[in-house]
C-alpha cells in the first residue's frame, strides 16, 4: 500500500554503491565481466547513478583491481551515471584515461580512521585531495566527497558534530558538488542524523547537496534514512542486496540494502524509478556468484526459498476443533 | 551518542513478547525451567512488561504447552507485569487458576486470517472474545487486544485502514485497555503506520492506548516505530534477540528485536529502563538454547564472534606506500 507521509520528498535519487563499496568488501573476487553485467543489470532495474569501480591501488583493494576492464566492458547508455572512486592524483590519471566523467573522493571525519585508511592526518588527506579536485574540475568532472565515520568511530567513539561539519566544509570548499555522509560503523540514530544535517545547513551545505550513506550494522539504516528525508535530503546511498560492509563475519551486515530502501520509499509513494522485482532478481543472481545469501531482508522475504510462512504458523488463538 | 529528536516521547514502554510470540514461533521446544529463566533474565535486564506465555490449546501451539509450569517456576517481583495470551474462555479459566492478572486476546483485521488462525469469521471471533473480556474485567484483570494483519495480509493483500479501525473499535468496545497493532507480515511503511494511528485517534482510540507490533521481515520495523513514536505512541512490542516470526526459514526474520529498538531509543535519549548489555547477553544465551544465531543486528554486532571489522577493511583510498 502506498501512503505518503507529510514533509517527505516526492522523488529520491538512489546512489547505488554495490559494484564499488559492496564488492570491495566481499571476500569473493568477482571477474570483470560479471561486474560489468552486474552494473548493466542494475541499470536495467532502473538505477541511474551507479558507483561502478575504484582506482585505488590493487595492493589495497584487490577486489577492484580490474577497474579498467570493467569500464571497457560496460556500454554507456544515456541517462546512466557511472561515478568511480579516485583516491589520489594517480587514480585520477587512470580515471581520465578511461573516459570517466564523475568521480568520488573519500575522506574521514576522524584522525584515527584517516591514519588507518589514508595513512595520513585529516589535514594531510585534504591537502592530498586538493589537486585531485582541482584537476578534476578543470577537466569538467563532477566530484562527490565522502566523509566517513560521521556518527561514531570504532577507535575514537562518539564523533562530535562540529568535527564532521569542519571536515565536510573543507572538502566541499575544494570544489566538490555533493557530500555523502557515511555512518561507516552504523551506530548513528535519527536524532544525531537530523542534528548533523541541520548543522551542515547552518554551515552553508544545504540538504540538496547532501547524500546519506548508512550501514545497517545495528539495524538503524532505514530509520536514519527516514530522518534524513525529513531533514530535506533527497539522495540516498545503498547497495543492491546489501552486499559489502563486513567481509569477515557472514552474519554481519554492512551497507543499507537498496531493496529495503526501495520498499520503504515506494510504500511512502516516493518515486525512485526502480523496478523492485528486477532489482531483487539481480541481487539473487549476484548472491549466487558471491556464494552467500543476500543480507537484504526484502531479498530474503521475496526469495522462493524463504516461505512467507509466519502467518499460518502463528495460530495464536486457534480454539480446539471439537 | 544520545541526541534527541523533536516530537518524540521522553520515555517508551517496551512490551517484551519474546517468551510468548518469540518462542511460540521457534522450531525448538524449550523446557519450562529455561523459559522461566529467560523471563527472569529479561526482568533482570530491566524489562517491566513481559508477555510470558499463552493458554492456547497445546495441539495448536506445542511450544507453549507448559504455561502452568512456567508460571509456577516464576517468582513474581514488584513492578514486573506478566501478561499471558488467552484465546478463549477455557484459556481464561486456566489463566485465572494460575493467578494471572493481565491477559491479551488476539484478533484479526482480515477475514482470511481470522478463518485460518481462529477458525472463525471476524464477527464470530469478536463474539467469542466478548465473554472472555467481560469475565476478565469482572475479575479485575487488565486486558490487551491484539489486532493482526493491520498493514497487509498474505492472502488478501492490502488491508484498508477503515477495516482495521472497525475491528479495533469493536475489540476495544468489549472493554480492553490497550490495542496492539500487529503488522504480522512486516509489509507496512511509515506513511501507512502514521495514517492508521491518526485514523484510530479520530475513531476515539488515542495513541496513549495504542501499542505497535512490527515485524522486520522487510526491514521496515524500526522506521515504522519511529513514525509511530512521532504519532504519539509510547508502547512498543519487541522480541529479545528478534526470536520468533518465521520458523521455516532460518535466514528470515520476524519480530522486531528488542536490542535494535533499544539502540535507537537510547540513541534518541529516550528512557526505557533497559540495560542493553544484560539484554544482549540474555539473547545470546537463548540463541544457544535455540541452536540458531540471533537475527538481531545489534546482538550480531555486539557479539565477540562477529568482529566489527568494516572500518579497517575499507581502505577506500590508501595510497601506495612508496
Amino acid at each position: 500500500m502506498r501512503v505518503p507521509l507529510a514533509g517527505l520528498p516526492e522523488r529520491v535519487t538512489i546512489y547505488e554503491v554495490g559494484p564499488r563499496d559492496g564488492l570491495q568488501n566481499e571476500k569473493t573476487i568477482v571477474p570483470p565481466d560479471v561486474k560489468a553485467e552486474f552494473v548493466m543489470r542494475l541499470a536495467d532495474a532502473g538505477l541511474r547513478t551507479i558507483e561502478t569501480t575504484s582506482f585505488v591501488h590493487p595492493k589495497w583493494v584487490p577486489q577492484l583491481a580490474d577497474a579498467e576492464e570493467v569500464l571497457a566492458a560496460l556500454p554507456r547508455r544515456p541517462g546512466v551515471r557511472h561515478p568511480v572512486l579516485v583516491p589520489n592524483e594517480r587514480g585520477l590519471e587512470r580515471a581520465l584515461r578511461n573516459g570517466v566523467t564523475e568521480i568520488a573522493i573519500f575522506g574521514s571525519a576522524t584522525e584515527t580512521f584517516a591514519r588507518r585508511n589514508l595513512n595520513r592526518t585529516v589535514d594531510e588527506s585534504i591537502a592530498m585531495f586538493a589537486p585531485v579536485v582541482e584537476r578534476a574540475r578543470a577537466e569538467g568532472l563532477w566530484v562527490r566527497a565522502y566523509v566517513s565515520m560521521v556518527c561514531g568511530d570504532p577507535w575514537e567513539g562518539d564523533v562530535p558534530i562540529e568535527q564532521v561539519v569542519s571536515v565536510a566544509r573543507r572538502l566541499m570548499d575544494l570544489g566538490c558538488s555533493q557530500l555523502s555522509l557515511g555512518d561507516t560503523i552504523g551506530v548513528g540514530t535519527p536524532g544525531q542524523v537530523t542534528a548533523l544535517i541541520e548543522a551542515l545547513a547552518a554551515a552553508g551545505i544545504g540538504p540538496d547537496r547532501i547524500a546519506v550513506h548508512f550501514h545497517d550494522t545495528y539495524g538503524q539504516a532505514l530509520a536514519n534514512t527516514l530522518a534524513a528525508l525529513r531533514a530535506g535530503v533527497t539522495t540516498v546511498d545503498a547497495s543492491a542486496g546489501g552486499i559489502g560492509g563486513c567481509p569477515y563475519a557472514e552474519s554481519a551486515t554492512g551497507n543499507l540494502a537498496t531493496e529495503d530502501l526501495v520498499w520503504m520509499l515506494h510504500g511512502l509513494g516516493i518515486d525512485t524509478g526502480v523496478d523492485l522485482e528486477a532489482l531483487v532478481a539481480t541481487s539473487r543472481w549476484m548472491a549466487e556468484r558471491l556464494g552467500r545469501p543476500s543480507p537484504s531482508r526484502v531479498v530474503q522475504a521475496l526469495s522462493p526459498r524463504a516461505p512467507r510462512a509466519e502467518a499460518p504458523a502463528a495460530r495464536e488463538s486457534n480454539e480446539e476443533h471439537r
